[in-house]
Formats: C-alpha cells, structure tokens, sequence
C-alpha cells in the first residue's frame, strides 16, 4: 500500500436552505469585497442569484459580480474576472453555479492573488503561489470542484483545454442545495453521474497496490450513483436521489477515493480534454463515449482491478476466464450509460473527426500529459490514437 | 434525509516515514513554542519521541514536553499542562500518542486558549470559544481524535468521565504511520478496533431517514475493519492491515460515516464512559462489553436498520422474520468480538458491579446526557439501567 496526503479543508453546508448561510458563510471569511461568478442564465432565471445577493446584502458584505461562465470556460473570461477584481479590490470570490463557474472562480483567483499571466499555470510552466480564497454555492453535481483541488480552462486560441492542480485552490466552503439541481434537464443530469463515476472509476482502475477501505467506498459510491441516476432519470424532481448524487459528487473528487494508490489514471479526462478543446462537446458525455473503448484497449493490463469491479459493482456473475468477467463488466457499465442516454462512441457524441483530426487530437493529447498518460496501462500518442480510433 | 453540515480540516499524512515529516508541518503552522504531549512510556522506549524532537529541532522549532497521559486521560494532568503551556509560552500543540495523549492535547489547547476553569467546558457549563491549534503523532489506531472534533477527559475526584466537541480542536495535522502500531498488543489492537466499528456503529444504528451513501461507506468500513482485525490477531505486523485499521479510524470518527443522519446514537458510549470512569477498563472492551445487551434492548425499534446490518456487514442470510436476522447478526457480531478477544459481558471485562453499583452507574449516565440518550432508541435511566443488569 502507497502512502498518501489527504486534505480537505472545505467547510460543506449541506441540505435545503443552506443558501440561506451563504451571507453568513462569506462574513465568516472575512471577505472585505467579494465577486460572485456565475454561469450562463439559469442562475439568474431561477431567481438564485438575487437570493445569493439579498444574503450578502443582508451580512453587510460589499460584492461585484460577473456572470458567463460557459461549460469548458474560457480562459478570456477570465482575464476579465482578473481585472475586475484588482479594480474593485475584491478579496474573496463566490462561485454561483456548476464546475465552470467554480473553475473559472480559481482561475480567477489564481490571477489576483499571481503575477504575470494566469494560463502559465495551466501549461505547468509554472507554478502557483497562491489563491484568493473562495465559496461556493453548487447548481449541478458533476465536477466535484467544491471541493477539490482541480481546476480546467480552455484557451480560446486552438481550442486548448489544460487543467491546474493545487491545494490553494481548494473552497473554504460549500454549500450544497439539492433542491437547486431539481430542474437540471435529463441530459446535463446523466452527464454530470458519468464524470462523478469516472473521477472515482479513475482512481480505481490504476496498477500497484490499493487498498481495501479505499475500494469499498468507491465501490459503494458508484452503486450509489447508478441506483440513483436511474431514480433521476424517471423522476428529476426526487430530492433524495439529488442528494446521493451531488454528495457523491462531492467525494468522488475530493481525494477520499484514492486514498492508498499509486497513482490515479485520468487518461480518459486526458482523451476527453481534447474533444472538449476541440468540440466543445458536454465534458460527461465526452467521458462515456471513451471509456469503453479505453476499457477495452487497457483491460489485460489491468485485468484483476476490471474483475473486482465487473462482481462488486456490476453485479456481474464470475465468467469462466477474468477476461470474460471484466469484459462483461465494461458491457454493463456501457449498458448503463446507454440507459442514462449518454454516448459511448465518438459518433454517438455527435462527433465524426477525420483521421487527421483523430491523428491531432492524440498529438495534443500526448503533449498535454508530457508524452505519457495513465496508471492501469501507460499510455503514448499512438495508444491514445488507436483509443481515439476505436471510439470513433 | 436529513442535511449536515462536513468539516474535516485536519491534513493528514499517511504512510511509512512520515513522521520524518512533522518538523516541516509544525513550521508550516507558524508554531513559535511547542508543547509535545505524549503519554505512557511507550513514546520513549521506542525512541518516537526521540525522533520526533530531532525533527523539531531539525526544524529550528523550540519545544517543552510533558509526558504521563494515560487511558482515560485525566483532569489533574490537562491542568498541569494548562499551567506549563501558560508559562512557557506555548502557542502550538503536538500530541504523540493515542486518543489518551490527543484529548488530553485538546483540554489543554482549551484551557489555554481561554479563562475561567476548563472542566466548565466537559460539564457543559460553558461553551469553549477557542482553541489552541494541535497537530498529531499517532501511534494508537482507536479514537479518531486524530481528525475528530471530539475530547473526553476523566475527573478524579468521583471517576467522572466526559466529552466536549467542537470543531475548534480539529487538528491542523496527522501523521499517521501504520509502522508504529505493530507493536501494539493484541489485546490492545483488539480495544481499537472495536472503537472504530463503535464509532461508525453509533451512527449507523439510527431513527429515522438515512443515505445511501453514507450507509455504504458504513458498511465498507465495518468489512475492512473485522477483516484486518483477523489478520492482525495472527499477523501483528502486517503493514496493510495495520495501514486499512489506521485510515478506518480515522474516517470512522470525522463525520463522514454519519452524514444524512438525523442524530447520532452514542448511547454505547455513554454506558460505556461510566464504566470507564469507575473501574479505569479500557475504552473498547467497555464498549464490546455493553454492545450485545444494548443491541437486544433496542432492536426492535430499530428493526430495519438491524436487518441491513446483518445482512451487508454480518453476511447473514434473510431468516423467516426480520427480528431473526436482527438477531442473527447482533450474535455474529458478539462472536466477532470474541474471536478477537473482547468481551460481551461486564463479567468477561473483568467487573462484577453490585445493584447498588449499577443504579449509581445508571444514574451518571442519565444525568451525564441530560436525563437521555439514543438515537436507535431514546434511553432514559430506567432503560440504562436494565440494559447495564443484561450485560451483567
């Protein structure tokens, strides 16, 4: 078994009404002026920003805001977030919204608290230093970004999507309403459950060591999320699947799920960070239109890992060989996501690259990962070509 | 289901070596003065606190120690630590030890970080304002203290045993290295484990709604923990179990198994701090002790959750009533707990209290909740009283 760090600082309120803290939330921190970032319109529709805003007002706390935040957000955006807070002085950031507009809330507040340009940190030519703390307030469980230490960006410029890691990052709080995910369509709710699993499944299918407790959790995690995206999928509005699902959402990213590996694999995020570069396509369905053909490519390699999960979270009867066994367990989870209506192929994404796209999108993708990507099989531009390949 | 709130801002660090670590994570706390507080002398003969002191001084951080914090950890102890921290300057916290060294690390860090007397804050007199920060060595996997928002200290004068939580002693740190319980005796580790399950237990045994997934992480968590228990009876210094036992503990006490719930139980350990404070027994055997008596006395109101007890941890099959299977997996439980050397009766621990005895115990232990406890079943003196005659 690997030794580990494990860090999860963020404070979570969890449950109906905790937007009602949030004022309170924000006082607590300190926050002398806050910018509240928030996505596209729903948040103002639904009437949650203005509910957001009467708390702060409420808490005597002064506030700016900036709404646009679009899934895959985009690194212009926020150079301008950069800019308004340095011109407004802010010093604590509240996200409003979903995994791009807390992604592009660190961004945001990697630029404040930095010098020099912000994308440098997402190219890994350098390092951060330091953020300006932040909240959140979630309307789609999917990214996990509440509470994790990720944050992903996309450069408008050839369509680049590139991802900073750092604790500094991490939300001092978040609050979590299931109520506010109720009205998400059936689609962004399927493909928010697919990233949930794959940020488990990620550290899950990995070679080395691991470890019993680590597995049981992420076992019962993804059983959870199934059960419940299933519920979701015949009756959005069921407050306690929202729960399972967004707490699920929460975890599967946080760190607990990989507690006692070696290393997390992430070479699907890797493969699907390309086609959202490119495509622009919803980052879950991007997910599960290549994790089977992953699963297939990597399988042998991985073969004990693929059984466990095809028996414990499956529910796949044992098959003569461990191949049969894992092979029936990437069927299931294919299944799965054909019944939640994701995708599992490039062309049921909508997406129908040439070969010389297929060639590119490997090229950026090996290139973004330093030449290799993945802990269950080491993948290297031509692997993840012949994934690309097998998914188109 | 219910909402929660998760706090769980202690840094850990796991794994072979890291206590090799603790140097750089006090400076990183901006420690000025440290008291290192650790308790029997275990710490000294295995040389732990030799290596940690060359760490701090390695780090250029000055220290004082102050050693003697035994089971039960005793209130005379927290006042001279009090007293000592006061005038040496002290402003960081550093226990190495178990849940004894670390609570009583935490009534110390209350003392000094406020006026007035500490007890106050055990007999909840007073609410603690503040807290001195602390960080972790941890050689005992059992408590939990080590992440947890938890202390329980013991009053000489009439063996008053009680417990203050806040999350104002949440370490900043753990270190948490398995290599430095493997020479736990087995009795000892047997005591922990125990714990451990306890504490997960206490919160899954509850009225009203409950969550999936806090239900599987539960249930993973009880698994791992009577599995590397086993092994551990025969194999003391197997690293992965003694790796599975630490990371089970420390989870099993920071909230997370508990989140959804409408109230924790806790009622074992009520019954099991009176034992503590009269007869000083050890903290697991105290609860093992009361487990199979108060399991019967409550399982009927409780049926439901005794049955997927039985079922998803105990592995029993579905009997022809519910109340069968409750009962079947309350004895498979009980015969667990003797496999491992712990007793199910106040007799196998080693205590043979008269009525008068138990009508006093029953007493502390009404007025030590407020005149009730329970979650599973609300307990009142009476029902104390009859569950501490069965287990006689």
């Amino acid at each position: 078994m690997y030794g580990f760090s494990y860090y999860t600082p963020t404070r979570v309120v969890f449950g109906r009404g905790s937007v009602d803290t949030v004022g309170e939330l924000v006082k607590a921190q300190g926050a002398g002026r806050v910018l509240v970032h928030y996505g596209a319109g729903s948040a103002v529709k639904s009437g949650l920003l203005d509910r957001v805003e009467r708390q702060l007002q409420a808490a005597g706390v002064p506030y700016v805001t900036l709404g646009g935040a679009v899934p895959n957000p985009r690194l212009g955006l926020v150079r301008q977030g950069i800019e308004l807070c340095r011109r407004e002085g802010v010093d604590f950031l509240l996200a409003v919204g979903g995994g791009s507009a807390i992604d592009s809330a660190k961004a945001i507040g990697y630029g404040v608290a930095g010098q020099g340009d912000v994308w440098d940190y997402y190219e890994h030519a350098r390092k951060p230093a330091a953020c300006l703390p932040l909240g959140v307030v979630l309307t789609i469980a999917a990214s996990g970004s509440e509470m994790s230490d990720s944050s992903v960006i996309t450069k408008e410029e050839g369509g680049v999507k590139r991802g900073c890691n750092s604790d500094l990052c991490r939300p001092r709080f978040a609050v979590l309403d299931p109520e506010l995910t109720m009205t998400l369509p059936a689609y962004q709710t399927a493909c928010g459950c697919t990233d949930i699993m794959m940020h488990t499944m990620e550290r899950y299918f990995v070679g080395g060591d691991t470890m019993d407790l680590t597995d049981g959790i992420a076992e019962a995690l993804l059983r959870t999320v199934m059960k419940n995206a299933r519920i979701l999928m015949t009756d959005p509005a069921d407050y306690d699947a929202r729960a399972e699902v967004m707490w699920a959402g929460s975890l599967s990213h946080n760190g607990l799920t990989g507690c006692g590996i070696s290393a997390s694999d992430f070479a699907c995020h890797g493969l699907e960070h390309e086609l959202g570069g490119m495509y622009d396509v919803a980052h879950g369905a991007g997910l599960a239109a290549v994790w089977g053909s992953w699963a297939r490519y990597v399988y042998r390699d991985c073969l004990p890992r693929f059984v466990q999960f095809a028996v414990r979270v499956m529910g796949v009867p044992e098959q003569s060989t461990p191949e049969e066994t894992a092979l029936r367990g990437i069927e299931a989870l294919e299944a799965f996501f054909h019944e939640i209506g994701m995708p599992t192929s490039l062309r049921e994404l909508g997406v129908m690259p040439s070969d010389a796209d297929l060639a590119l999108l490997a090229h950026k993708c090996a290139a973004a990962a330093g030449g290799q990507k993945g802990s269950a099989k080491v993948l290297y531009e031509p692997d993840m070509l012949a994934i690309y390949r097998m998914a188109r």
